[in-house]
């Protein structure tokens, strides 16, 4: 079975040289990253998290780049049947596919060499954005980014949804990692709150990241998708897009999340910064997020308390609060002169911008004690939980603990007893894996 | 609490004249009716089919016109809660309101006497199709009709929420008597549907009626409301709008609808008429569609069971059936030079189009004979069944039955208990009633 | 030669007892006065005012309505060529052609008995211009009235396409009575104004009558056509869309709009209207404006000056003034909660709204006597204009001068020395007749 | 006086790295440069071609780009007072001086070195193209470039109007040179005809350089501006983004455009490309046409003369055949699988691409004999020509004609006396500068 595919958006106004350009830059390991995300957005609804499965299911499938005297257009070769109604592949799958094509062969052209300039690499996320469309001029602050699991029970699920439908209702966006789980749901809901406000510009924003894809597939209601290359440029992107956070209950990822988020804030150049954070959840999540508490405060400190709020059971109390928070995120950046799309002011130090590359060495030499600046503790705490991700749905990842074993991580006993703790909780809550999977961790607590 | 509001739609621009008629129209009978569509449509999320419950509820709630030089506005006087998300008004509930005093004050001055001409009837349908925005000039047919019971159970339901979004990626609208269940089922599947295509041109039409609009509130996601006047002219616009009919379990009001369509295109002149009709539901549903199709067979012969056709748990194949179906209405049209947003050339007998009064008088006067001709038959059979529905649901109905008692109906033997099995197969089903409330049958049998 | 034209507007949307009722409208007289319209609208472009040579020129062509059964459509035969563009009608044209269809044949049925009472005379044309989409709800006033002869010199017409582009610059729009000369300039300027602003939302509404239709018919750059039945309607159809007035240099037409103008602006009631108007022309013009001024001076009094303002040979003063101007006129129908699209607020005695028929005994039976209330002599006088204007270029008008010679006006001598002056000078300078043709008056004055 | 302005286009969202580099960029050259490109926009509407007075008229005007934490702003300082209406920027200038610091200031950083390769030379072209949204994915071919004089009389202006009038009546959209006459002309009318048309959609395409753009400021009514580096890359996106070219009477620019186009078009490469080309004029320019036909047949040989038509005083018919013309545009373009918005197929030369700076040494050096192959020779007609128009209205040319007397052009005799011929007539008609001004030729014919 072939299909051919015309270009959306950018793609859609190539020059030769570009179209040859592109052409060229498929280097072998460039095509697989390039096929494997294409594959992965085109399985969307499939119920497996682990990439290779779905490798594996479909290695017939095949994509090529055809160059026309007018530009590009693309053939798929054994796709997957799922993405096609009647034939006919489902317009959101389509658009994914190219802006698959756009992040990863069209737009990395200009970044070839790893930057290392802070600058840089703020303008390189921010050139990602802008090419997906992902930046609106002319709107007040309305985009709401939520974090929260993949792997999520039922009455969780539900409660993102209504979420959602409360701040759809409200007129706010939603901003995730386009997964499955707790980037699906505010999506979801937000879309009927928005079509009873009878609001048709609704953006549903995803930000994902080639390691990822596979495992957490964008849901074809992701109107805008861009995928950074590393899961740094990915984090920045969500901070510098949000004008306000909702963390749902989550795994390693979530933790990831909440610890680079907590290390920003935290930075003195920021503590005037508006950026209203919600970790929020059903009834049955109140110890969950006890628990996270009790982590942060451990490790960050008392003041990490102070840059968000916990509302349990309370999917309207948080949406008329970030609703009323986009007014002060509104003055806050008409006073700095800074962008409404694009939090220029906010300061990520360097720490948190180099990508952090989770080999087993690197596992073992974080430095996890407790006795350093808590933005040093907060950045390598993110680390450990990154890597843990890797370990846990990332292809790479998986490839290294299935040759080497799990990760071994070190430091003050308390702090890995506490980390222990809270890692051992996501195992027993299923929240590491989609359910289905026995879990088997990938690291190991050395105290 | 008080709450203003600016008109919406043709209301927006009144002259002075029709400003002071409105206000005038007034007689108390118009303004408890007009009060009562206001607040059912205010008071949507309810859990009740009583509508008795709902205006006990809301005794003190109170609605008025108010003259402007530039027109019109409305205060309404202790809404419920629920319409407003922070004080402010859902932007769909805002404009059903608005549908509300277009259909119920404003459009039907035009039509003050009670009309007998066929071709004035069906104009009035028109009219308030036009009025209400819901005639699509340059568009292909895509509009579903879908009927199905209010009370429907959860599998159910889920069900027509698949086959809403199975629909929606194909691009076909929804049309529905805009209530709870089926008729909100398809609508919220198809909004997720129409996301994924970057559809947002959609359309959920909703038509429904002054005495069933507090049973069955508009769900907000409706985007064009249309309340016709009586059940007759609702049912006219229904099929009359159609392009496709799909039919979910439902209880007497959905056998009245079948009764309805089968009784107009068992008529010689619509013999080449195209208008798929599809009976479906899930794999559950199939011993309902059983004694359905019996109890069509038994009573208006074999033909009229060609009219339609029986699918069960196959949400996809009927959108694909359904999608496929269009190019053959549009054909039709296309040859008759009949409108695609209008049904012309539907020959639709008068005994359709008159109003039935369901008093006990008349509900015990039904010819409910099989030695009659079978479009007399339909006609009878679609009034008893209808009479059925007022006294469930409908407000008069429900009061005449009080004070006298349930409604008598008789006939040929056979039929009588081919209608009773029936009848007993919905209360045993729990179609005729919301669940929570003990159902008392309205009617007896008398054979 | 055969054309067929599909409907646009509200004809698009017809029922069948609607198209019926078109069919059945056309009486012999009804159709002569449709027909005619038709092809004046076709017939744009041409150089001449004589409806007789037009009609005459014409003779075989013929316009007859198509029922369908989805609605109408019209056949022409023998359509003049210049309006079509290779085969193919100019779009302006097309939509024109339905406007008269709409406001001759479709909306007037609803006003079949002579109007008396006030209220519905404004609510008719209210309504006219409310079918006519010309009635922008959410908009701010900007829209400038531009009245003058449609026999203008060169100059003259240079200067009023400048004011247009002056006007246009500033986002305001144009209405005036479309003909050529005062009433296409200001139009064709603006069209260069607001394409340099980039202003896409651009109005050029043009209000006609049909008894001046065929010697003004409105150039294609309107885009919002209007019939009123009469020159009062349409006298007040311009003062109720008005946000403001200009008056460039004309004849007997200009000079009846002024006097109808000041006859209202002078009611006490209207003492605080806010509605600017701008007597402006070229530096020679300068002659035309003291003599117009002069003889409003001498019958209407010192006050009546006071109601507008000479601007001579300052086009872009005048587009300043009533750019500022409209920030009071949002003011003052703000304080009236009054709409901005529809001056409901202006008060209109009875004497200006009931039709004048100009017959020869009614010319000879106006009061033109000083000793009588400002505000009658303002609508005599009006009535007197006006029966010339019908004289020089309406058919009726000049059919009956044919027969029984010029009209006899006759009054104070005083009044009568004024106003012969005032019509010698527009004799003289050629405002009374398009050049070519030789001016015979139409009347005379009996002092 | 100052006037704040804030960016459009893509300058509306820059990252602060390209803010700063868009600072740094201007040095004391590149400054002079953007600064006169943007007093030339600014000064729109002035009467004369003379770059050195507009530059010493307003000496103290001066421009600043403002960095802002959201990016960019400009300042200027003493600018034009005829750019503004009562204090507020004229919309179309506002774009146009955007475009003005897209084209020169930041697009350009990516082309820093002179690019050599055609391939590339031809992506710059598209690349400038693309950033000015100039390039339309889903439109039929319906792009007519009109080629002209700067300085025509008054007769051939109007010619120019009414061509572009039936242009417009017919949806096609127009392409000039963007100065005055008719460089204006056609859009002017086109505008008209649009506005008839009721097209919303109308493009006037503005292709200028810095060179020439004080000489020839952009009318406001172009809607898209774009200043390519210099005359070959400018002559190259004209012929890419035609698709059909109208040349009116005009001086040395016109006759190098001509030469330029048969210099392409007589590619054998090019022998079945499908491009209109069309020399209108009014009756009066008949001997004018006459003239240069006589000179491109003697130069480059009868077929040059097929690949254009000739058409006096046609307006209407010249119309006519380029819109049917474009249904051949678009078939060729289909069967090649060439874009519509860009023609990649069109073969040009490297000789027409590499710019030719018009030194004193390298006009006197030029080829002119015709023992050359006849591209060859189209190649270096087109260059003397070019050098002409530099010596006439290009601040460069100008300053090197004034230092070191004229340009000395020398050949073989026969081609010197024809051409010195063309140049006399073009002189003796007024075509070489604006009128008011006597016209010292910047050149001498050695023969």
């Amino acid at each position: 079975m072939h299909v051919q595919l015309n270009p959306t958006g950018v793609l859609n106004l190539l020059s030769k040289l570009e179209v040859d350009l592109l052409q060229q830059t498929s280097t072998i390991e460039k095509y697989r990253l390039f096929r494997n995300c294409v594959l992965a957005v085109l399985n969307v609804g499939s119920h497996t998290d682990s990439s290779y499965e779905i490798y594996n299911k479909y290695r017939d499938f095949d994509i090529k780049l055809l160059a026309r005297e007018r530009g590009i257009k693309i053939e798929l070769t054994n796709p997957p049947e799922s993405a096609f109604v009647d034939g006919k592949i489902i317009a959101g799958i389509h658009e994914h596919i190219f802006s698959v094509i756009r992040d990863i062969l069209f737009i990395c052209q200009r970044y070839e060499e790893q930057l290392t300039d802070p600058r840089q690499i703020t303008h390189m996320v921010f050139d990602m954005l802008r090419n997906a469309g992902a930046l609106e001029v002319n709107t007040d602050p309305n985009m709401v980014v939520c974090w929260g699991g993949h792997s999520i029970n039922e009455e969780e699920y539900k409660y993102t949804k209504e979420v959602g439908y409360q701040l759809g209702l409200r007129g706010l966006n939603i901003c995730t990692g386009c997964g499955p789980g707790a980037m699906k749901g505010p999506m979801k809901g937000a879309t009927i709150g928005h079509a009873k406000q009878r609001i048709t510009s609704n953006r549903y924003l995803g930000l994902t990241e080639p390691s990822i894809i596979a495992a957490e597939p964008p849901n074809p209601i992701v109107n805008e998708l861009v995928i950074l290359p590393d899961i740094e440029k990915r984090l920045e992107a969500f901070v510098r897009s949000a004008h306000a956070i909702i963390i749902f209950p989550g795994g390693a990822g979530t933790a990831e999340e909440l610890l680079y988020l907590l290390g920003i804030l935290l930075h003195p150049e920021n503590a005037k910064q508006q950026l209203p954070v919600i970790l929020t959840g059903p009834g049955s999540s109140k110890a969950y997020f006890d628990e996270l508490c009790d982590f942060v405060e451990k490790t960050l400190g008392k003041e990490a308390l102070s840059k968000f709020e916990v509302l349990v059971d309370q999917p309207e109390l948080v949406a008329q609060k970030l609703s009323h928070g986009m007014e002060q995120v509104r003055e806050y950046r008409k006073t700095q002169g800074d962008a409404y799309y694009f939090n220029w002011t906010l300061k990520i130090e360097e720490q948190f911008q180099h990508p952090f590359e989770p080999t087993h060495d690197n596992m073992a030499e974080l430095d996890l004690h407790l006795a350093q600046p808590t933005q040093n503790l907060a950045a390598n705490l993110r680390r450990a939980f990154s890597g843990i991700v890797a370990g846990n749905v990332k292809e790479q990842g998986i490839a290294a603990i299935k040759q080497q074993g799990p990760y071994i991580l070190s430091g003050d006993t308390s702090l890995m007893t506490d980390m222990d703790k809270l890692l051992r909780a996501f195992v027993a809550q299923g929240r590491m894996k989609l359910p289905g999977s026995a879990y088997v961790p990938c690291y190991q607590i050395k105290s």
